[in-house]
Formats: structure tokens, sequence, C-alpha cells
């Protein structure tokens, strides 16, 4: 299967090494930053483009994988009749690629990508989508070489579960992130609450969250929950976001 | 050095046997509920009491762990003068002890408990307090046989530690509950998520939460946003929680 690629973001640069890993033969890698897309053209040993127009109309498999509100353009662009076309998002509906093929699917990774550490993708959930079986079995054989999850999801439960993951892993990071600034105002190091995040995130591999929480909020304990609030006086945003969540906590009970 | 333990829930019982484990050697557990004093009093091989009019008073060191709410009242119940007495609440200020001895001071373990699982004590950081340099090395020297992160901080200090591990922690696991929730609602298993919670904490082991924020508010994508939004509309609180930590994401960017 020879693939071209269109993007050159974390998700392309993961995607495409651990494909190319695999076994997959690319073609092309697209960027319309021209140093962009030589980086990753270098690691997937192919010709790099910045120029739409340059595209090769021979490949089996177009994966446009670049951020959500740069889809429907790019997607726009493309003509490949019959060629197989599919994009990486967690949101965008697959109709989004109608104009491209009549051949269109997704392949979506059910991760978080950084720039830096390599993903171990045998343990990526895989979800896969298409507008016709043959193309869909094309998909599930090359998501079954990187990971032991692929599953079928349409556009609308897979956008469900973008929503989910954006729960649990970008609001998650920011619940960290406003853990840091606490600690920044008092000279403590971030350091201090790493082994707290292992942990919170180790006990819900075995258990539901539902079954773990733990924290004034799930307690009712009102004498704590006033403390940290007044703490808190000087930032009515954090405020704001500890009264709604231990609100909320108590109500998802 | 002889230990009484007041408290019988998922600190004591941790802290407790990891004490035991390290040499302490325990006189007493007390527990309102006979049963759970004597659960963990026969872990601890020492004698379970359900009166705190029974408590032996030539003891070297009282910790009291208990729920935050129930500390005033049982500090209130003690007499012990010159015995050091601590309690392990992130929140409650030392002072709340002044009653119960003239040697008084914290002993806090950052990090959150399950009944089931055991924790390694020698990476949560102990954050000690006293009264008295005395009692104060008293307490280094025996956090220091259970962990090699022994931090001595005043009761304001401790207080912001503890609203920052509710962010991190409580409020990362409500958030997990709440993908959990939104996958059921589509009937997706919440395994499908578990690799990409156990992702987004072992970035942050290595980055600082600030240099990791993924996600649409982090990238302004009103587009995706706006799906997600839409995708909530009969979950008008998600919505709103939504709407605040996207905001909170762009500010505090």
């Amino acid at each position: 299967m020879n693939i071209i690629l269109l993007g050159s973001g974390r998700v392309a640069t993961q995607l495409g090494q651990a494909l190319h890993q695999a076994g997959a033969s690319f073609l092309q890698v697209y960027s319309p930053t021209q140093a962009h897309a030589a980086k990753l053209a270098t690691k997937l040993d192919c010709e790099s483009i910045s120029d739409v127009s340059k595209l090769r109309l021979d490949a089996d498999l177009y994966i446009l994988s670049v951020n959500d509100d740069a889809l429907p353009t790019l997607s726009q662009q493309l003509s490949l009749t019959d060629r197989l076309v599919v994009h990486t998002s967690g949101s965008t509906p697959m109709s989004i690629l109608e104009h491209s093929s009549n051949k269109i699917g997704v392949l979506y990774p059910l991760q978080t990508f950084s720039h830096e550490k390599e993903v171990d993708f045998s343990v990526v959930p895989l979800i896969i989508e298409s507008n016709n079986p043959e193309s869909l079995n094309s998909l599930k054989d090359l998501a079954a070489k990187l990971s032991t999850k692929v599953l079928e999801l349409d556009s609308a439960q897979r956008l469900i579960l973008h929503v989910a993951a954006v729960f649990a892993c970008n609001f998650s990071n920011h619940m960290y992130n406003i853990a840091q600034a606490l600690l920044a105002s008092r000279q403590l190091d971030f350091d201090l609450i790493r082994p707290l995040i292992a942990e919170t995130a180790a006990k819900v591999q075995l258990n539901l969250p539902s079954e773990v929480q733990t924290g004034p909020a799930i307690r009712k304990d009102e004498l704590t929950i006033q403390k940290h609030l007044d703490s808190l006086k000087d930032q009515p945003q954090l405020q704001e976001i500890y009264r709604l969540l231990s609100q909320s906590i108590v109500n998802l009970r």
C-alpha cells in the first residue's frame, strides 16, 4: 500500500512513523511549509512537497492529518476520484471528504501526541470508518498492523468519544496546569505533585473513576471546601471552577 | 518511638502500615467503630479501642488521621500535656491541635489513597510542621524512614498545596468520570480512554503541564469547540464546565 501523507504536525509525524515502522511505504509528504514537509519526508523515506498541485494521483491511500480547522479547505483542493482519502480527526464528520474522492474514511488515533515523546501505538485505540466495505477492510488491515485495538464507529459516536477525550486529556492537563500555577505562586516546585498525578491516573487503569473519587466535594466536607475557596479569594476564575466542579462531583455521584 | 494511631480510614491504614513496615511500634489504634479499629490494629500488632477515655497517655506520638471535619471534635477530647500530637490533614491548620498538647505538629502525606491498592511511600512527599524544633526533628526523622521527599511547610503553604492537590487529583478524576459518563451514554467502554489518561499523566512527569497543553481551546479552534458544545446540548452543566475550562485554558496561556 502506497501512502501520501498530508500534514506534518504531531499526529502526522507519529502516525507516519508508526506506519513506516510497520512496513507501509510513503510516496509523498505534503505540508504548506516546505521545511516541515522535508523534515518528516526524510523520516519516511519519501518526497516532500509544499504545493498541492504537485500531489501524485496514483497512491492507494491519502491521509489528511492536519488541524481540524484546516480540513475543509484542504479537502476541497483534492480531486482523487476513486483513491481512498481519510482524515485523522476525532470531531470532523467523514462527509467533509466527499468532494475529494468517492472512497473516503477516517483513521482516528485516540491518543495525545507530543513532538518529542514517541507513542507506543500498540495500545492506542484506532477508530475507523468508511463509506464502503472494501475501504473499511483496507483500513482495518492497516490499523491492525499498528494496534490491537481497532474499532469501527460512525461520525456521531466518534464525536462523543472525542468530547470525552477532551475532558479526560485536555481538561485534566489544565487541572495539572492550575496546580502548577498555584504551586508557583508560593514558590513550590511542581515536582511535589507529580507522584499524586501519576497515582490518580494509575488508579483508574484498574477501577472506574466513579468508584475512586476522593476529596472534600464527594465527602460533602463544607468546612474544607470553604477554606479552599477562601484561599482562592484573589482568583475569582479559579474559585468559579472550584465551585462548579465540586457541585458537578456531587451531581454525578 | 511508640505510636498511637487515631483513625482507621484510607490514610490511617496506609500510613500506619508503612510506618509499621519501617519498624515503628504501635500501642493502640482508635476508631469510634470498634470493628474498624480492630481490623487495623491486627495489621499493626497492637490493641484496638473505640472509646477515647481508654487512650493510653504514655505514647511518644499520637497521629490523628481522621476526616478533616472530625478533627476539631477529636482534638478537643484529648489532653496529652507534653506528648507530641500530629494530624495528617492538608487543609487544617496545625493550631487546631493546641488544646490537645503543648507539642503539636503535622505529618501530611501528599498522595491519594485507596482501600485496596498499597501506596509506595518512598516517592510520596511528606509535609511536616511543628510548634517546636525538637518535635520537628522527630517528625523529620520519622518521615525520612518512609520517604525521600520530606518538606517543612507552614499551615498557609500547606493549604495552597492541598488546593493544588484537589485540582490535580480530585478534579482530574472528575474529568475522567465525566468521560466515563459520556462514553456510557453511547455504550462505549471506558477502557477505550484508559491509554489516553495514562499518557496524559505520563507527559507531565517530564514536562510542565503548561508546556504540553493540547486540544481545541489552546488552538482557539472555535469550529471544534462549537461542535463539542452542540453535542452536549442536553447536558447544560457539562456545557458550562466545557466553556469555563476552555476559557480558563486560554486565560492561563
